[in-house]
């Protein structure tokens, strides 16, 4: 498994530039950035030499398509995601990822179909760069009555709707925060297959009831409850080999500087890293 | 277009065969009949000759797989799919339908999901013979309130599914009775291609107010209110080829004759169609 | 069935905006230009005034991806794609057509392989937008032998070819001079349903045996022995409705005017299709 | 990885049951037996227990159907393939394996297209019943010329081709003796992803230049020169779980005895993967 990192967690960066040395000093093998604009910044050529100076890979790039809202939004998004997927490829990210919100304010059916209809499309054209499509279910009860109908959260609705999707590059992004605000366990994970995940998100969480749980109320690795040294020895039981990223989604901006918002963060890895091993 | 008969508003029938006979004589032109029945009772040949001997097609074919219900079902059902498949093509019958109810008690967006998983697998494997599947949507308001929550009862959405179902060999059932109490007009029609619509049923309506319509309270084509020309006429307009079959669905068994009601069919058949031409 | 044009047959022209009017002063209600360029000159407005003004549409355009070549040519045509999807659309124009030579100096098995792997996400990307791609079967018998193998040649084997690639918005370009030197009849038209039909090309040929007949030496509608009369027929009798596009490839640059080809064009059309009603 | 057995290799046997039985005492995990047969000679308990009891499962069916000729055969077969996939499932074997020959005397373009035309609906009836379909290349070079145009046999077509079918559920079955009289290295297997391998073959080879091995003229694993040890150790590394397989193929009758050829076998396997763990 490679240690990665998003951008939430991390205290104020110049640049892409700085996030990836950053990264690279404190121990993390991948970060998630705009493949379309570190190229554009640096040149492919630069930004290539950049990842790869650093030991750094792109983990994953966002979907760049809206698809939960108009055709006319979701068919300009098109257009984006060929060149971001080209410019992906170009440095070596083959993994995209976007999120289900557990409630909606539309008809759920009719949503379904759109939802199932436009990430077929989206992960049609990615899987022909060879990049693959993580789904993100979202565990915080809160979020299930934000809208006025209930939508897609459990493990299993998801698992059915990345079938209904019916491409070989789509899988899960599965993270931790909303696995344990889910109530999942490791034997959820170890009656999964490897390549039915395509991306791993880390994090942690307070010593609440999970009813209680909010998304954006997240604690780094190792200094919460969730039992994450499960979560990773279940991940690695089933031969997950991929990238786990930490996000820690917190309702301000982090006090703290990069670099000491990167050294809590190798901490917390180690910590929970360290104890893998059975 | 050819003039069917399902079962539905016809007296009482001793067999298949004479529902073959009557719907001849009376000039009909398809009748609905279970293919591996008649393929049973009466050996390849037999049926083949007693349907070529009356001009007679079969039109259309129930869709033989549970696909609402548990997935052991739903499995168990794809052997009858593929026995029956491969009957109703010796017998030339290429059209198998299905409908979906506008409510339901599982969550939507989940049972949207299953749906169309379940239908594209049915809709691939008879593709595979050449048969083609028409999904019908249900138009009379009390259904959207028969079950917990709304599902798929619009034409839009009813499109929408098809098209998330993702197989060129599905397409619109598209039933007067339905057409009516949903409100729609000839230009909802007019805008669709003949090749969107797989079957065609006929029937009419009371004069009520749409929402207080019942589906199984309906009148013979041309003994109602519905615009039935018009409906008719845009069919024709966009090239439709098939099958307008009669569904007559009333609470109590039809008091007539199989003979009477026969004569009745066919005199509300004349009376629409032909007033047709423009 | 709208009359069109492509550029082939006509002589030398200006602009697509000479080409535009002109077709539309000859009787004509279709061409074939780059939407995309057209709304690069003219503005989006501008493009759509001129069309609209002219009772003009595009008939079809060219499909932008390289999919006979390198992975990485490929690839870099998708992003061309959606944009010239994204401009064909907002001009009306949902036709994409592309054509299949019937020999190739690859391996057949691997290169049917290839083709049916990216003409399908052509099409699904294409689809998206609500656009159908045409493919294009060649008669001539000289390309059977161009290149070391035999490829895809036959009416049945693109049928076979379209089946696998599986997209509900994939159909033929059928064109009357590929129709002709096959040895295909009105029977075999007779035979397909309106909406295997994506587009049709219309051109005649000199009275030799097929097996002489070569790709760039056609000749205007109505002035060689193809039976256009019979084709358009059939085409009318299952119901096509579509454009019925001129494309006479001729050797070298055609010696009349574009007005003088646009009157011999319109001459052409007026006496094949003078004739169809029966 | 689970020890399998097929029949290949293995002295004459009075049923299924002595061969689970014997395979069983012999330290395999897996044989290749008709899951329906199974469970008609013994009901679905009884064949439940007979596997349980012996520590046995089921590690392969053969695909059911004549997906080769013509299209009735195929079609024929399709209500086998529902029949076998419920039996296979209702014994908990969720593979199904066919392989494809070098060499066709049809034309390869064309029989490429109907191949990934017939193996994607294969793939799509058993998917739907949670099993995998295994393809297998078929290494030996007298294939290439048996028959009159070479079809498919790398390993990179045969990925394309599964990638043409486009199915999630379709993977290779990968053969140690293909493998190797391909000229492929431990290198080619290591750029797979597990994933991409539905199960495994294993055999030996002659000490022969690849070019003269026979296709019916294998050895026990450890017995000849493959290297099998190197063939194992990419497949662990790359995270294979499944079956390893031994399918001996020989001219002739195996003269020993079942239980004398099981003991060779044991042996073979015991040879090669004692030395895997590096």
């Amino acid at each position: 498994m490679l240690k990665g990192l998003t951008r939430a967690g991390i205290g104020e960066l110049s640049s892409d530039k700085q996030f990836i040395e950053l990264a690279s000093k404190y121990g993390f093998q991948s970060v998630e950035v705009d493949a379309e604009a570190l190229i554009n910044e640096h040149g492919l050529k630069g930004a290539q030499e950049l990842l790869e100076t650093n030991g750094m890979v792109i983990g994953s790039v966002n979907l760049p398509v809206e698809w939960r809202n108009s055709e006319q939004e979701f068919l300009d998004g098109l257009t984006k995601l060929t060149v971001q997927a080209q410019a992906a490829v170009s440095l070596s990210c083959r993994t995209f990822c976007t999120y289900i919100l557990p409630s909606t304010n539309r008809s759920p059916a009719e949503f379904a179909i759109q939802t199932i209809r436009r990430l077929r499309l989206c992960a049609q054209i990615i899987g022909g760069f060879g990049i693959k499509l993580g789904i993100e279910f979202v565990g915080p009860h809160h979020w299930r009555t934000a809208f006025n109908h209930p939508f897609i959260y459990k493990l299993e609705d998801t698992l059915a709707l990345i079938d209904a999707i019916g491409c070989s590059n789509v899988g899960l992004l599965l993270d931790s925060y909303h696995w344990h605000s889910s109530g999942l366990t490791t034997a959820d994970i170890d009656q999964l297959s490897a390549n039915q995940i395509v991306y791993v998100h880390i994090n942690d969480a307070k010593a609440l009831p999970i009813e209680q749980l909010l998304d954006n109320d997240r604690l780094y690795p190792g200094e919460g409850v969730i039992d994450l040294v499960g979560f990773l020895r279940s991940l690695q039981r089933i031969g997950y080999q991929g990238v786990v990223a930490q996000e820690v989604i917190v309702p301000n901006t982090i006090a703290m500087t990069a670099e000491d918002s990167l050294i809590r963060s190798q901490l917390g890895f180690e910590r929970v890293f360290s104890n893998i091993e059975e």
